[in-house]
């Protein structure tokens, strides 16, 4: 069933040198399974095929976009048994969990379809003309969002389905119009193959130009920078570490023709915890912040890795509390191994700091697994070293204790760019400290009160993103609708004939979408 | 009146080693006035300011950001003779253009300080909790956007106003809440102190935080790029040539905290002349298309600079009718030495091409000054010769003449990005060649039918901007009421308390805006 090939266009192609491999169980016995990566001249077909796709797909009516969407919506939840297996023998994460991951893909797909529907989403802007305006006529002029063209995207090792080969981006990309070239994370190789599959499958039973949809496989970064590099890619998301979102960023910035980089790369996601509210539940909170920390091996980048609190009796019980739940917890298996190895080396290197305190450890659980662990270090300790101030990407955390509230405010002060920032606090605290919002937004997305930052709603107001390092385009989100905007750009048409106005900016307005016409919000004809 | 000196936050400064002077005719005799270039240290205070500004700024309610740029508006309509008299000696540029400039720059500070009062650019999306949803509470999510910080702005030398001190790029800046550093053109700096002083002065009467505006003079590359890389910059705006554009666009994306440039370097802004038009009224066509490019010795990045139409006994007519106006025009004085340099050497460069025939020339007129020229080739010379593709900035004009239809629609396929793409058509001519605008909205940020690309319309629907190389930033736009998302982000609050919300987010609508709520908009409160 599983081939290991590319999927260039409707075919399968596996005519490159390099081969690597995805060990998946079968009935307890490991298989090596063998992927080829695609070759430079299989990069370029895929690419050269989307580009003929676009030349079809950007004028595709909303409505056959959103069947295109809802199909795969569809085959992807008539697949939810096979797929979330397969997951789970290739990125050891829980049943339970993968299947969450993809009930959340499918509502993604219903999203975008959903959004296609009510269609104002092209933001039209229409501005009439005054031919009688002195000194000069005001020419008529109106606005609305095309597609980019072929954009590629590059699925994280951590959600397989969510943030994959049907995942927001994709997802985003093909309700924009554009078709999408994917390269796999090597992590998943077989489950990419099979949600490729479906996508190939979705596209031919809806009429989908070939090449609307391309599947890489690959293991070296030269296969990723051919991707980006190539001249008609048009724009690049992509989820994962920082070295690997820069490196991506770099090398599009450095293209004769520099393109938009979308890179998800990450963040630490402080969570501030104020005293009233330390003092009432401290037990509570050790419970809820340590279950969104040590869930899945800690391995969302949303994790709350650095929690902030200030001195007192409370912030003791709330640390003893939190410690023993991570005494307790037994290390889970990560994703790749070389994550299991980069967490190792982080805190390895989080130990040798002397004022750096290991409160607690997990208990371990073979090779690939990541022992849970706790550190502790006082906020002058914290703001001195910034070695502390970045992710480890797995189950730990540490615990900043500020002597006073303004040791707090300074930590809030000092980090960079955050996906989100959370604060905990009684209504009291909340108005007493009102002004650490008004800090954290400077420097996340998300700001999130009495709540744990894991979890990503799928909706309109949501902002998965942030100022760098957490994104390389701090005004843009990858979760929710807005996401549809990375991929795409505003044109406007002046003095146009009506007849060759898109639906989107015809006088009689015949979608019945939502345009900002001269000045104000209307959904009926121009007046 | 005039210093020479660099205005940071609300002082005078002239510190620096480096001097330069800007030729200033008095009386009919020329002054050197000297200037002196920011130094390093000069730089950085005026940034550190600018984030000082930005702490109080931020909050500043719309109403108070409104009057400070009304302030501006209404200093610059009572010094308007003063300004016109020194930018028509530092640039060269007549009277009544600059003029119409001033108004237009007028009218940007009128347009922003509307869309501030009229509050729904902040974009609120708002998605209201449902507690009971299974199996997890739905939470509140609300979104809007926020300013990013300090911003430097480069001003342009062929728009000493409404692309320069108080023109689109800082008006925009200010009313999405940033200060600017402004770094100006050294091709009109004396104008520039004039309306700097202006902004300065209406800053105080607004009781606006010092350091919101700085205003940095400056000749070197290091002077730019130190400003671009200070840390403390968070985003770029800037107007002019290629070469300048990129640069800085290099070294914001080599910064530790890469940053985002929205340059504008201009465009051949291509013009396709259809038959049954052509057949209609060369004449006349030949009139408006030469006057627009021969306009203010062709200093516009609208400027047509390649003009595209189908072989016939008309198109026979239209260059002549053309090229008389060429041959009758007088060699205008262009806005630096520089300028004029480079256009020289770009004409030089047109007539070393065999296949690259001179239709005509203007008239010499004294050595600053530009001579027009009127070149014209077949399609496929133009197709097989990508030096022709590019900008030549200046009254020249490039005629490409094809063949038939499917010559016009591969040179319509050969351009890369641009400001504008212009159609000129009978309404039958417009139908035959309906996919020509498809084909040229690929290529540009704007579409125009029967009408000449120079004077960009301020309005909401106006996209000033386009594909690489034009911009920097295909998604934006430098002028009309969205370039100020240019230095917004999104934010979203979850679960915020109701007292903590900003006013645009509040439940009662207090600002009475447009908000996108649960997926409709709505004018109201939230329901």
């Amino acid at each position: 069933m599983i081939t290991g090939k590319n999927l260039i266009g409707f075919a399968k192609s596996g005519k490159g040198v390099n081969i690597f491999s995805s060990s998946i169980a079968e009935d307890g016995q490991l298989l090596d399974q063998s992927f080829y990566e695609a070759s430079p001249a299989e990069i370029d077909a895929a690419v050269v095929q989307a580009q003929n796709a676009f030349a079809v797909y950007r004028f595709c009516a909303a409505v056959q976009k959103q069947s295109f969407l809802e199909a795969i919506a569809e085959a992807i939840a008539e697949a939810k048994e096979e797929l979330v297996k397969m997951a789970m023998q290739e990125t050891s994460l829980p049943k339970g969990r993968l299947e969450g991951e993809v009930q959340r893909t499918i509502n993604q797909l219903k999203l975008f379809a959903a959004l296609l529907a009510e269609g104002s989403w092209v933001k039209a802007i229409i501005d009439t003309a005054q031919p009688e305006r002195v000194p000069l006529p005001k020419p008529d002029i109106r606005q609305m969002q095309v597609p980019f063209g072929p954009v590629a995207v590059f699925g994280a090792s951590n959600f397989p389905f969510a943030f994959s080969v049907a995942g927001g981006d994709t997802v985003s990309a093909f309700a924009a119009g554009c078709p999408v070239v994917y390269k796999a994370h090597p992590g998943h190789p077989a489950t990419s193959e099979l949600v490729g599959n479906i996508i190939i499958d979705a596209a031919k039973k809806c009429g989908m130009p070939e090449g609307i949809f391309s599947l890489l496989q690959g293991k070296t970064n030269e296969c990723s920078i051919a991707l980006v590099t190539h001249p008609l890619i048009k724009a690049v998301g992509f989820t994962g570490s920082f070295t690997g979102g820069k490196a991506i960023f770099d090398a599009a910035a450095a293209r004769k023709e520099p393109i938009p980089v979308y890179a998800e790369m990450g963040s630490v996601n402080p969570v501030f915890i104020l005293p009233e509210i330390m003092q009432q539940q401290p037990a509570a909170l050790a419970e809820k912040l340590a279950g969104s920390n040590l869930l899945s091996a800690g391995q969302f980048c949303t994790n709350p890795g650095i929690i902030v609190s200030v001195k007192s009796n409370d912030t003791t019980a709330f640390i003893a509390h939190f410690s023993d739940r991570v005494k307790n917890a037994v290390a889970e298996h990560m994703l790749t191994e070389s994550i299991c190895k980069n967490y190792a080396s982080g805190i390895k290197k989080l130990q040798g700091f002397a004022d750096v305190q290991v409160q607690s450890s997990g208990q371990e659980n073979g090779e690939k697994s990541a022992i849970p662990y706790m550190f502790q270090i006082s906020a002058t300790g914290f703001l001195s070293n910034p070695d502390l101030w970045h992710e480890v990407f797995g189950p730990s955390s540490i615990h900043v204790i500020a002597d006073n509230e303004e040791e707090l405010y300074a930590v809030a002060r000092q980090f960079t760019g955050q996906l989100t920032a959370s604060i905990w606090g009684t209504e009291n605290d909340l108005l007493t400290y009102a002004t650490l919002g008004n800090e954290l937004e400077l420097k996340a997305g998300r700001i999130i009160f009495n709540n744990v930052p894991t979890g990503v709603e799928v909706t309109h107001a949501m902002v998965h993103g942030g100022p760098f390092p957490a994104t390389t385009n701090s005004q843009t989100t990858s979760v929710g609708s807005n996401a549809i905007y990375r991929f795409t750009r505003a044109v406007c048409y002046q003095n146009s004939p009506p007849q060759l106005l898109p639906g989107a900016l015809k006088n009689d307005n015949p979608l019945h979408i939502w345009r900002w016409v001269n000045g104000e919000f209307s959904n009926g004809p121009v007046a």
